[in-house]
């Protein structure tokens, strides 16, 4: 019987299992899990038949031969940085090897030694990375097909609170790694190109530089610009796009509220507070303002910030209790930016009952004919529950498509890769619609970039 | 005769060999000035007869070895980086050293060995670091000896334009290393203590937390917060200290205007525009703001930072052309920040006239006899020209006066060292004071910190 390993059952891993087994049942195909606690993974696999979970501890080299030396296909849902562990051990025992994370320049190294030995390495094939790169590819593959010439290319993509779980007044909880989302846009200047100029936007404008979007059925949304927008030129063949813009979703008036955050230092990840395990969420906000006796906190952050008592923001703050005087941090030696980790989890964690959403949407401006057109693509996916997440749902079914249709010779193009190819993601999008993750596309009136109109 | 080498004569050596020379006649000593190029030394040296230039390549073992060996007292007027080369050929030679750089790892790490030979390496006795620690540790031991409570400490140190020839809307002129200004403030959250609460500031907000002071016959001056405040707590033995606050001094307003690069993210040298080679310089600036082909720079910029048009913010900017279409960049893949010091060079270059201005103030505020009071020192320095600037004078008289009094032995406790003790700052602030470089003190009404009002 064929066999797929599943390395690392976190929280996106769920999906992916439970899609495997199903699939299994008629497919003729095993599935092991390996993870350091077998508990959750016992759960999602409820006793199945082709299902099995090991203990594996991919530090014990024997134990990860042995556990990749029984498999055809390994899937390393570890952190990024673990990857190359298992990529390095699939190479050696000729198996292939499936992530959800962007390609290393480690792992890339490995493309000619991949290839030569006729094995499939896919990366990138989660929901962002992933979903993005196949759904963007396939209306940039069919507008070029058909005669036209790309000339604009925006993508935003955001993992939210759903809907009827959405009760508070940031529209918003967190619902991946809080410590990603209080460190989003650090570590370099926004960089992207609109009708041809380039743009650059440091950290602390990042969140005053939105733009708007309506999604049908769903309302608006905004964006504030990612890192990296230069790098997909390369990745989807747009060297000649007028405007090329990648961007991450929040509900309309988070990022005006978060770059209060930004503006007092609270996101500060690079040094530590003094006294950190003791002060109060109302001595952290009053670090960063100057000092006076006089004055109250509240006053001094509304006057140092120009906020109005009547504006939502005002009300958003006070609704995290940054201005509490016996609430305690708590934390030794803690960053500002795990401070306010804190303090947004007491608000932002989902409850119980809670259900995530993942939205994403794709702008492609070109020119057909003499004619300039533009399309628009959106996916919503609201998740189950909270095993069954949109996130899970949205990275794991992915994951597990690509596994599969290597396991059975579908995919097998050999390589390091990422699935931009259509031979790829052509058929891993068809099944992702049949699993409920659907693209919807529209064609609209050529806006190009325009900052003035909300794209309809 | 005793021996003096000096190695670098760089911008602030003027006044430091000028000096040196003129002890020479009734001091019995020569002067070498080592360099990689002696034009600019001749015309200081001035055919004096206890003065001589040599070619210097301080790459060349064997130039520098033979060099060093025939001193008693060897300066470095070198970038600070180079330091360490001279100082491991003045350990192994049996030579003193002395440079007006804060002391590196490295050079901390020479202590014992440097100590065990009975050998001096003086350092940070230049202005800042240097003028700054004896003339404030002077009156903290004074307070201290007389039994007083040291309660508050700030001290702010800038080069500025000479009023009599400040002739621009930002009062400011390039009096040092322009890239240091443009990078100002970069590298790190500045953190200070303020009546015993720590205070935290991220680089995008420095430039609106200015202090304002008076400085009798000169007016009123700003300074924006250094980044490293809280390093003088140890080095000034000042743990009880409720307020310690050290900042960068600029006439009052610059910091308002200078903070609009900030906003923008023209001060960033971590990437590299592109076409910046053939950019004009109001495309430079349109690169920072959204893009919008209806809207003119001029009032992108002016709405995105809030500026209004009478707003004197405004004329600055004006004055400096940013929004000029046909001065082009002309700086081949230069980063904002280089690109930046370019516009601002066109403006803020001394003329040949021009003079420039070292300031620094302290205030102390303590506690003696159950009553608290505050004194004010406070320094003014005028350059005579453009070869005796008030940098070279006080960087290079410390610096001069130090290297003598090593030489006749009159400073002898051996080790590397800092001049915050007073057996050393002691003699040297004298010999500043007969050389025009004078700190006035007065007691004042004790303000503690007092955002407020002004320090009168």
């Amino acid at each position: 019987m064929q066999h797929i390993l599943i390395i690392g059952a976190g929280k996106s891993a769920s999906s992916l299992i439970s899609y495997l087994l199903k699939k299994s049942e008629t497919e003729n195909f095993c599935v092991t899990i390996g993870d350091l606690s077998l508990e959750t993974i016992q759960i999602i696999l409820n006793n199945h038949l082709n299902g099995k979970a090991i203990l594996l501890n991919i530090f014990d080299e024997n134990q990860l031969i042995s556990a990749i030396e029984n498999a055809d296909v390994v899937i390393s849902m570890l952190p990024a940085r673990f990857h190359m562990l298992v990529a390095i051990k699939c190479l050696n025992l000729n198996k292939h090897l499936v992530t959800a994370s962007y390609v290393s320049n480690e792992m890339k190294a490995l493309h000619k030694k991949v290839k030569a030995k006729g094995l499939v390495f896919m990366n990138e094939i989660g929901l962002d990375p992933g979903i993005d790169h196949m759904s963007a590819m396939k209306i940039i593959d069919e507008i070029r097909d058909s005669g036209g010439k790309m000339l604009l290319f925006e993508s935003f993509c955001g993992g939210l609170v759903a809907p009827e779980s959405d009760d508070n007044l940031w529209n918003y909880k967190f619902t991946w790694n809080p410590r990603n989302v209080v460190l989003a846009g650090q570590g370099g200047t926004a960089k992207f190109i609109q009708e041809g100029k380039y743009k650059y936007i440091p950290y602390h404008k990042l969140f005053r530089r939105t733009e708007i979007f309506k999604i049908d059925e769903y309302g608006k949304f905004e964006a504030y610009p990612n890192r990296d927008s230069l790098k997909y030129i390369k990745e989807y063949g747009l060297e000649d796009v007028l405007t090329l813009y990648r961007g991450t979703i929040r509900r309309v008036g988070f990022s005006k509220a978060w770059n209060v955050f930004v503006q007092l230092g609270m996101t500060d990840d690079s040094y530590t507070v003094d006294d950190s395990e003791t002060m109060s969420y109302r001595d952290f906000t009053n670090s960063f303002l100057a000092y006076n006796p006089n004055d109250s906190v509240e006053l001094k952050l509304r006057h140092y910030l120009k906020i109005d008592q009547d504006d939502i923001i005002w009300e958003k703050l006070l609704e995290l209790d940054i201005f509490n005087p016996t609430k305690v941090v708590g934390l030794k030696n803690a960053t500002p930016a795990q401070i306010l980790q804190k303090i947004l989890q007491d608000k932002w964690t989902l409850k119980k009952e809670d259900k995530d959403m993942i939205v994403m949407q794709h702008l492609f401006g070109f020119e057909k004919d003499g004619k300039k057109q533009q399309i628009k693509s959106s996916m919503v996916c609201v998740g189950d529950d909270q095993t069954y997440t949109a996130m899970a749902k949205t990275v794991g079914l992915p994951v597990g498509i690509a596994a599969l249709k290597i396991l059975k010779g579908e995919i097998n193009s050999p390589g390091v890769q990422i699935p931009t190819k259509k031979d790829i993601y052509e058929p891993i999008l068809e099944e992702l619609t049949k699993n409920g993750i659907i693209f919807k596309e529209k064609y609209v009136q050529y806006f190009g970039y325009n900052p003035e109109q909300i794209h309809g």
